[in-house]
């Protein structure tokens, strides 16, 4: 209701109406309703004020009685205004403090101007016309069913894309009835950690790379009771002898590139690792977070392929396209999907099927080859721009886990703490993150992650240099 | 590798490995890694068996040494081989059972001829151009920062166009601030069940209709150890009296249509439900689920609209759009937006971002408001078909919560059982469905539900008719 006047002396007026808009648009009843109810939010017409009868304010507003019957009728029906013996109408909810602004946001520092956090996928790149082509094709011609309650499990025309793609690529033993489609590697560890939850057994720890990614594997299973252990990790992976005294629910892993150290597991390591889960009866979980990323040699098979009933292999969208997306899947032992497949249901129904469909038409049409066959270039370069950078100018710096994925560690110099590393990049405007975070119980050297994938070769030196200049 | 040819005699033969494809397509010993690998995998080659010399098999297969050395290398890093002294190769893992074939699925009743089954939106009536044009919007237009990692809480364009389409057409009191956006109902009481199971006070009970659905809020309380209690429901929604001896945590409500049996609270009664929230501290959660199919009157507003401080308020695009879709929101008391964004986070990150942009251009076209006017008279000549037909053929039934949404209560005639009146229908191939398995506690009368929203006029005629045949 615009407030441009009011109608001196009539019951509008003591309503606090405006005058009605005729060429507003919308029934009048409604351009009253809409008044009335923001009075009482407002606390202008208090509880139990009796308001005028409808003759009386239609008159004052120039409108049919029954119009503003159906008004009151409306907002009696809202729980507004009761109707009362007698014919009055009156104000029976109490006005509604307005929420409260929201508190200002904490003061960040100063934006940096390099940031070499990780978790940077370069979504710039990310092939929008080969996506939209497929949106159009699922659009155009996917049958109606498909957008009805997804399954839970996936789209069947997804599972068997994944599937594929997985056993051509990852050298994963896959069939699209051991896939469960989710929303990413963070749900899938959800999910799953949720299933072994729900086992009536004595309940093992969770085993965890140390140093290992703390937010999601962490926090869930500890809020699901799970103690975590921690298995130590070297230059090439988790430490396997460390394994042999352990008894765990399950080993969450990223064989193929550590995270964050970058180590690659040795074949021996990953057939102890398939022995000791097999005698112990643990799941492997196999993070398979950057295996389409690697640069100096051909991409190492899936652990999954070794062993398909002790392994769940993880993957996702994430890295390869956009995060954005929230599109990953789970290839699991078949015991565990009917399970997992349940515990999504109960989570979220399933994803989103036009989404799904979509993946599924663009890993078939091979654009996700494509894309890879781009970004690989494109990634490496800015790897090579930071190692270049990094011996140029912080020579002392030791780099460990360059030959894959989106980030690199490096390895600080004696008497040089990530603390104080990271505090005088701040000064300069430069992000570099230490390592201590993601240290669950196991000691280790000094160290930073610097991510690369978003940042342009010229941006990755001039970071470097201003590191160097700034460090004590 | 092609199974065309062996080479007699040679250490290919031993191996069982075909001859390799020079035309195929991909480096040579990319196909002599895929044979052996496959060779292991299905038992070919045991555990603990040599493999030929590499310069024996390269001259059986007629390539160069140093392509057969580069198949076992990668095999010895994926853990299937390994490199002994004297160097020999030695197989490492076991052979991996092939996946038990999938248990046939259980056999299933013959299609039913007319299904009357609740949830079935008419997704043949998915507006797929309109949806098609806000993608491409998105993907020409939207800056990439977009497409990253999600908040948590939901694109801020998305909650933006939410607030304001719900304060226009639901009458509701929404900041973009207080809209968590989620994967639909499901996830929505999901994430507020979780955050209220992490309150360390008493645990009260969750209280539900009854009946009321059970598919969602029954397992998900139940699984974080809360217990149900059950509001009866009368015809005009739950029976407010029996809240006043109620202790609840939350009390789950579809006060403008209930869940099953079509109620709508009237004013008294939802004045009455906030004060009794207000005086226990309870969380009134609103599932507004059909609040955009009302047919013989205006909407009923909602009751966050009336004390935004207590009631949650909970909608999706599943039957106004497309369950498969999987967008939903909620409209929340200040004090849970955090605590529900950090659960949304652990759960899967955030909603996909390119759905909930194309949903917020959706929203902003005016294109929801299209469709739901389209959409409208299509349902209501449903349900007039519907109404028609029980009258003609099945005058007994007693139709209720006609006004508005996908289905109807019918209520049977004396004598008459839900089970005994499924049973016939399902003889003659009409499925229709009790409302027993939605009652917790309170008993009720004999019920069926009939959802129409799905199927034509005549189809919905012929299978009343059909039904009233078939019925003892």
């Amino acid at each position: 209701m615009p407030k441009v006047r009011t109608n001196p002396g009539g019951a509008a007026t003591d309503l606090h109406l405006g005058a009605l808009d005729r060429e507003a648009g919308g029934p009048l009843h409604r351009q009253i309703e809409r008044s009335i109810r923001a009075a009482v939010r407002e606390g202008r017409l208090a509880v139990g004020s009796s308001l005028p009868p409808s003759r009386v304010l239609a008159a004052s507003l120039g409108v049919s009685r029954g119009v503003v019957v159906a008004a009151y009728e409306q907002l009696v029906a809202e729980g507004y205004l009761t109707s009362q013996a007698g014919g009055y109408t009156r104000v029976s909810a109490g006005p509604q403090a307005a929420p409260a602004a929201a508190p200002a946001p904490p003061p960040r520092r100063p934006a940096a101007v390099v940031d070499f956090g990780y978790g940077r996928t370069d979504v710039s790149q990310f092939p929008r016309a080969a996506w939209l082509r497929s949106l159009r094709r699922v659009l155009t011609e996917a049958p109606s069913e498909h957008l009805g309650y997804t399954s839970g499990q996936g789209d069947p025309r997804l599972r068997a894309a994944l599937a594929a793609y997985l056993n051509r690529v990852r050298g994963t033993v896959a069939d699209p009835d051991d896939i469960v489609v989710c929303a990413g590697y963070a749900q899938a560890v959800n999910l799953i950690i949720s299933v072994l939850a729900a086992d009536p057994g004595p309940r093992r720890p969770i085993a965890v790379e140390d140093p290992s990614g703390n937010d999601d594997v962490w926090p869930l299973a500890r809020a699901a009771g799970f103690a975590l252990a921690g298995v130590p990790v070297g230059e090439h992976g988790i430490d396997v002898p460390a394994l042999g005294t352990l008894d765990a629910e399950a080993l969450v892993l990223t064989p193929s590139h550590q995270w964050p150290t970058g180590g690659v597991l040795s074949a021996e390591a990953r057939a102890a690792v398939v022995r000791w889960a097999q005698r112990t009866a643990a799941l492997v979980v196999e993070d398979d977070y950057d295996a389409e990323y690697r640069y100096d040699r051909a991409a190492i098979g899936a652990m999954q392929g070794l062993a398909p009933d002790r392994v769940a292999y993880l993957g996702s969208a994430s890295k390869t396209l956009a995060p954005g997306l929230r599109l990953g899947w789970m290839l699991l032992p078949r015991r565990l999907v009917a399970p997992v497949t349940a515990a999504k249901v109960l989570a979220d129904r399933g994803s989103p099927a036009i989404d799904q469909l979509a993946l599924a038409d663009f890993l078939d049409a091979g654009e996700l080859d494509r894309h890879l066959r781009r970004m690989r270039p494109l990634y490496r370069r800015r790897r090579d721009a930071l190692l270049s950078a990094l011996a140029r100018h912080l020579p002392d710096f030791r780099p460990a886990g360059v030959a894959a994925g989106q980030h690199l560690v490096a390895w600080l110099p004696p008497g040089l703490t990530e603390e104080a590393a990271e505090r005088a990049a701040a000064r300069v405007g430069v992000g570099v993150y230490g390592i201590r975070q993601y240290r669950l119980n196991a000691p280790g050297p000094q160290g930073l992650i610097f991510g690369y994938a978003s940042l342009s070769e010229r941006t990755i030196a001039e970071g470097v240099a201003l590191l160097a200049g700034a460090l004590p």
